[in-house]
C-alpha cells in the first residue's frame, strides 16, 4: 500500500534492525486519513472472503479494525490483555508471549461475541513474532468459528510470525511488508524483489 | 444524542445501580456505523472550538476518538495506562484512580504529540467519577496546551465526575446522559427534567 509505505519513510524511525517507530501515526499518535484508507483496504482485500465480525487486539489494532469494520459493515471486537485474569465465565482466553516485554499476556474475548457460524477477519497493527496473532486465531478456533483472513497493517519479515501464521493455510494480507531494518533503513520486500531481478 | 440512548436502551444491561454493561456496542464488541454517528455528533458539538488535536486514553476510547479525529481533519493520541511506569524521558504522565478496580494507574502521553499552541478535544466513553478526564486535562495542562473541550459517550450524571470536570469550566458534551439506574432501568438526564416538569 503505497500511502502507508510512503508515510513508513518519512515518519518512521529505525530504532534497531528489529524496531520499527511508527507512534507518530500508528500506535500512539494516529493519523485518522491514513486509517480510513487502511481500514478500505483490507476491505477490498478480504471483501470476498464472506467476512461477519473483525477481531483485533487492544490498544493499537482498534483504530484500523474499526475502519475496516465500517467499511465491510459488521461489527468489531478487540481481545482484552492482562497479566493475569480472574477466572470469569463467558471468556475465551489464549495465552501470548510477548518477545518485546518478555512476559506472558492472557488475551479474552467474551464467548457471545462470535459464534459458530462467524468468518472472523484477524486485525492487527504488527506481525513480528506472530504470537499475537497465532493467540487471535487460538481464539476463533476455540470459538468454533471460521478464520477468513488475517490483516496486518505491518509485517516484519524478517521475522519469524508471518511464516508460522501462513504455515496454518490462513490467507494474511500485509499492507507494508518491511524486508530489512539494516542500516538504519527501510527496505520493503517488494523492493528487495525488484533489486534481485 | 438519539441513535446511542436508543442503542442504550435496546442492548445495555443495568448490572446494578451504578453498573451499566454496553460491552455489546462500546466497550468490547464495538458497532462501527454508531461509532462514526459519535464521531460526527462530537465533530458538530466542538466544531466551532479550534480543535488541533483528539486525546483520549486506550482502550474503549480509541474508537469513538478516531472517528472524531477523522470527521475534524485533526491527529488522535491515545494516553497509555499502567500499574507502574518506569521513568522514561520525554512522556507526560498523570495518576489516575479507579474506583472499579481499586487500584491507581499512571497514564502518560509523549510529550512531542502534545504543544503548547495545540487546542485538545478530550474524547473518552465513560464519564463516572471524573478520574480519567481529569488526569487527560492534567496531562494538556502539563503540556502547556489549551483543553478545548470534553466529549463522553455516556455520562453517568449521578456520580460526581461530571460536576468535577465542569467546575473546572470546560465545555462537556455528553451524547448520552444517564440520570439513574435504579430499579433495573436507565432513566435519562433529558426523561427526568420532562417528568420534573
Amino acid at each position: 500500500m503505497k500511502a502507508l509505505q510512503d508515510k513508513i519513510l518519512a515518519d518512521g524511525i529505525v530504532l534497531s534492525d528489529t524496531v520499527l517507530k511508527v507512534d507518530t501515526f500508528l500506535n500512539h499518535q494516529m493519523d485518522p486519513v491514513l486509517m480510513k484508507e487502511i481500514g478500505e483496504e483490507f476491505a477490498a482485500r478480504f471483501g470476498k472472503e464472506g467476512i461477519t465480525k473483525i477481531l483485533t487486539i487492544e490498544s493499537s489494532g482498534i483504530a484500523p479494525a474499526i475502519m475496516t469494520a465500517l467499511k465491510l459493515n459488521v461489527e468489531m471486537v478487540f481481545a482484552r490483555k492482562r497479566k493475569s485474569l480472574t477466572l470469569q465465565d463467558g471468556l475465551i482466553t489464549s495465552k501470548v508471549y510477548s518477545f518485546t516485554k518478555k512476559e506472558e499476556n492472557e488475551i479474552s474475548v467474551a464467548d457471545k461475541f462470535i459464534k459458530e457460524d462467524d468468518c472472523v477477519l484477524i486485525i492487527d497493527d504488527f506481525l513480528a513474532n506472530g504470537q499475537a496473532a497465532l493467540g487471535l486465531i487460538d481464539i476463533v478456533t476455540k470459538a468454533g468459528a471460521k478464520v477468513g483472513g488475517v490483516g496486518i497493517v505491518i509485517e516484519k519479515s524478517f521475522q519469524n510470525g508471518a511464516k508460522l501464521v501462513r504455515d496454518t493455510g490462513i490467507k494474511v494480507e500485509s499492507l507494508a511488508r518491511i524486508h530489512s531494518l539494516e542500516n538504519g533503513t527501510v527496505t520493503f520486500v517488494e523492493d528487495q524483489i525488484m533489486v534481485e531481478v
